[in-house]
């Protein structure tokens, strides 16, 4: 996303809001390799869980509710707790349903609806592909890092998560 | 993802293959913490595209259409620049076409296939949303973080993109 390019349309910022200055050349660059590692990491983890036949949203339900007590969760919460739609939680769901991975189920005595419960099955498969999972991770991420480094960006994006989520709270 | 717990099947990892230790109690946070962000900042950045009628995509398709030779790209490219499947692409294409933001068309004497074109319309829209947009990658991300840790995680991350990068390109 080139935002210092002198040519973009500063001056057609809304009237009377201060202007914001463009990146300077060394946070253009500093943002696209946070883009491109975000987005090339995720596509590569998901690529190395296929032949586990899950995809990266799958695993990380996968992980949410073994995490979870009981191991379910409230489809509206787990839909929070992954950032996604409900209809788009759904169809996942749906489709991890037919796999045996999980399972939809009404909560006796709780009106507000419908949880996802990790099965048996669902918990030995994390198990299993964990271990291959944390390998991916290491491999691309970080055994590339020294801990100084990883230090360093924990701090930075610490506060950042923080104020992230705040604002995802009141949203 | 709770991948420092010692509970969790190290020994199930398959025969013969090196093991892979866990990530320790430090790694696992920052792992969190990368995660978090990357997803959180996307979905923040996301909402504020909305005012807009754009989603995160849709933004992307503009700067990359915006930045390429004659504003258009081939359709199989456009997917490989922007890590989507075809059948993903043509369906946010068709959105953004009725939009009116891009057109596909044949390329006379190029047989391999549909171009994607930024429409004047399209290029408008972008020098339009861009200033806003720069100010919530300021707000939320970049001006959250000093010169000093900005250099720090270019250096970091930039090895790390070129390894995806390269990994990808193999694909």
């Amino acid at each position: 996303m080139d935002m210092h390019s002198p040519d973009t349309a500063v001056s057609s910022s809304p009237l009377g809001e201060e202007e914001t200055p463009w990146l300077s050349a060394k946070e253009q660059q500093f943002w696209r390799a946070h883009l491109e590692v975000a987005k090339l990491l995720d596509y590569q983890l998901g690529r190395e869980l296929q032949p586990h036949n899950l995809a990266s949203n799958d695993y990380e339900i996968l992980v949410v509710l073994s995490e979870s007590p009981d191991r379910r969760m409230r489809m509206t919460d787990l839909a929070t707790a992954t950032l996604q739609s409900k209809s788009r939680l759904s169809h996942q769901i749906t489709r991890m349903e037919s796999a045996g991975l999980v399972l939809r189920q009404d909560c006796p005595g709780d009106r507000r609806g419908l949880y996802a419960h990790l099965t048996e099955l669902g918990w030995e498969t994390m198990q299993k592909v964990a271990p291959d999972h944390v390998r991916s991770v290491r491999h691309h991420f970080i055994d590339r890092l020294s801990p100084e480094q990883i230090d360093a960006m924990y701090a930075a994006l610490a506060p950042i998560a923080e104020h992230l989520r705040a604002l995802r709270g009141r949203a």
